[in-house]
């Protein structure tokens, strides 16, 4: 093995063994690691604002775009604002010791279900340093040990709110190893991460496509996957059409870079003359550009011509693609056909058309009468969020701490055997 | 694309539209799919056992095994044993539609949580071909589609059995497309299988550990693992011992050849001289062959010694490894270095001690005062047991029809957009 490839591995062993402590601690003892954590951040922003400019100007020099430097650059209001964040969780109920359910048997063993953390959660992440101390901060609270893998642009940064952290958290009286992170920028040490089935739980990549595909195709290690929504809002024939327009240039329009702005607008066919016009004029006043099918030109001259692969374009961006469809049925198949499962809305009066709606469109949020944009850890009511899941097993949808998570059974008995 | 491929991609394909279908069935249309093939299953006992002759009759051919042998014959009580199962898993409650947990949130957004099947579900399997009908069924009643892929050596009892599957399922007016067998063995047939993340969410491999890490090393697609376990007891300072040699012996002798068999028997050094040399007559006395550490063997002459090796081996059999240990945390440090985190007992009438070993055991199922071989769907109270999963993501431990579901959220409002 090579050194890098040494590092790594002993770097994740320590974090198995950290993790088997951290397990164990007292929520209080979590608590007092963060709100230390929060207090020495600000106290030490000088050094991180200095480590961040040193990243800023070799980002620079290798020609990062303007998005990636502003992703990377820190501030002290953004130190604060990463501070704030940690005070937040240690307020968050700690998931773990949670009685799921429990039950007594016919011969008397009483069984209960209970909340354990999954043990070392293995985080990739791009540019954005705060990342280093939210992710470790939400597998901190929840009892996990966090192996940290960051962008190479911003290695600095991270290294120094790493340490911070790790100060932090041996002040408090736990195993510093909780939380570690990578600090070599080689390929190789991603590879090797990807590969330590015997001391990482799950990888939670947090980052674009092409970051979480690369990462599936080679972990060893079950991968929690966030990706993107082609998200759909569709006005119903029995639809408040004031009401429908305020939900679809919201879920447009408030912030069309995420995964659960809307992508997709369908309108029934009796109801796109009275809305369309109207509707699109509105969203076009927003700054969208939309790209419809005939029936929508035929109504909004200014569309474009939507195509094929619109349907299935996630855009992140001021661009809509409108279809009139015949009917609800028509809508659900379109949703189902070119939907990739993520947030889904219908815009209904009708009893009926509401519940057909939520019962077939299998995505992992579905509204009646509200914009998808609430699809959120924050919007949820989770208090911090791990992210958005668009896998179907362990945890879908948008992450809370009880999806770092997992169970075991304790059962009590006075003697039972088996017959 | 070779024609076994082609064919693997079609039923895989099918079994997406149709998992689609199936989720949406209501109770009554899949309880009387499972009725209905009970009901043909008595009815084609004739042809179904022919089937199996000729398997058997192949089988002996190519030199399987007395074990194999048995366990891939069927018989007249064998089927109607199966058939009975099928009426078990349709009496039982339907996991789909339930909801999990719901609540309204400050701006009137009224969330829930509500139960889906998975999508589609790939078993593979060895030799019994019971497994056939017991796995589609669980898959069918949870709403789930399911592609099989049995044993090359039960593949005409298993042809015969999934035909009469989808008979049933067709006549209850549900898609025969949810449940179809692959009716090639050759080894290309899996390979494909395991690349079609398209149209299965997930594989459940039911076999030997050989079969579930070839099969995890070689999926695309999220594996539930169902290893097997070095289940541990461990006698405490405080037990009552007459309670510990019952179980002790249950836990060993009850079944040996099962995951949740003891393997290792721990002993507080403070009772071993009262424990051990009862506990070991009456272990030998049911044909058990003990294998102890130093201390054990001065108090047992005729256990043989322990190597390092035996405390990390599940023998399946009737064999035993025995070690005196200083106290409870040498007791928790053991298990948690030598064990598998299936199933660990401690016998004690002490609450802390017993409070300790609970908390600080990270199994599956964590015993206190009774025996490890309650670890199991049908002793838990699940009504039927898809496996008993040594994953710690989605599912750990016995697995119910709940473990075969994921969730949406369901999102009602009443025009409410994000600020």
């Amino acid at each position: 093995m090579s050194e890098v490839e040494n590092t790594v591995v002993d770097l994740c062993r320590a974090a198995r063994a950290a993790g088997k402590l951290l397990a164990l601690a007292p929520t209080d003892a979590k608590n007092d690691a963060l709100t230390r954590a929060a207090a020495l951040l600000r106290q030490n922003a000088p050094q991180i604002l200095s480590a961040n400019r040193d990243d800023v100007a070799a980002g620079r020099e290798a020609g990062l775009t303007g998005a990636l430097i502003d992703r990377l650059t820190l501030n002290e209001d953004r130190i604060d604002g990463v501070a704030e964040g940690l005070v937040q969780i240690a307020a968050l109920e700690d998931p773990v010791g949670e009685t799921i359910q429990s039950w007594r048997r016919p011969n008397g063993l009483e069984i209960s279900q209970v909340r354990i953390p999954i043990g070392v959660v293995g985080i990739i992440y791009e540019s954005r340093p705060n990342v280093t101390a939210d992710a470790a901060a939400l597998c901190l609270k929840s009892g996990n040990a966090v192996v940290l893998k960051g962008g190479k642009e911003a290695i600095r940064t991270n290294t120094a709110i790493a340490r911070v952290l790790a100060t932090a958290i041996a002040e408090a009286g736990l195993p510093a190893d909780a939380v570690r992170l990578i600090e070599s920028t080689e390929r190789a040490a991603t590879r090797t991460l990807l590969k330590q089935s015997e001391y990482i739980d799950v990888i939670v990549p947090r980052g674009g496509p092409r970051l979480i595909e690369a990462i599936t195709s080679e972990s060893s290690i079950p991968v929690i996957q966030h990706y993107a929504g082609v998200c759909h809002v569709y006005v119903d024939s029995e639809a408040d059409l004031a009401m429908a327009q305020r939900i679809a240039v919201n879920a447009k329009v408030q912030r069309p870079g995420v995964c659960n702005a809307m992508e997709t607008l369908l309108v029934h066919a009796s109801v796109a003359e009275a809305f369309l016009p109207t509707a699109a004029a509105e969203l076009q006043r927003c700054g969208v550009e939309l790209r419809g099918c005939a029936r929508t030109q035929a109504l909004v001259a200014s569309a474009k011509t939507a195509t094929e692969e619109d349907w299935s374009t996630e855009y992140l961006d001021l661009i809509l693609s409108v279809r009139v469809v015949d009917d609800l049925g028509q809508a659900i198949e379109h949703i189902g056909r070119y939907g990739t499962g993520h947030s889904d809305a219908i815009v209904t009066d009708s009893y009926a058309n509401a519940a057909a709606f939520t019962r077939s469109v299998d995505s992992a949020a579905v509204y009646v009468n509200a914009s998808t944009r609430f699809t959120d850890g924050f919007m949820f009511g989770f208090g911090a969020e791990v992210g958005i899941s668009t896998n179907r097993l362990h945890a879908r949808g948008p992450m809370g701490l009880r999806n770092l998570t997992t169970y075991k059974y304790v059962v009590r008995g006075s003697g039972q055997i088996r017959e």
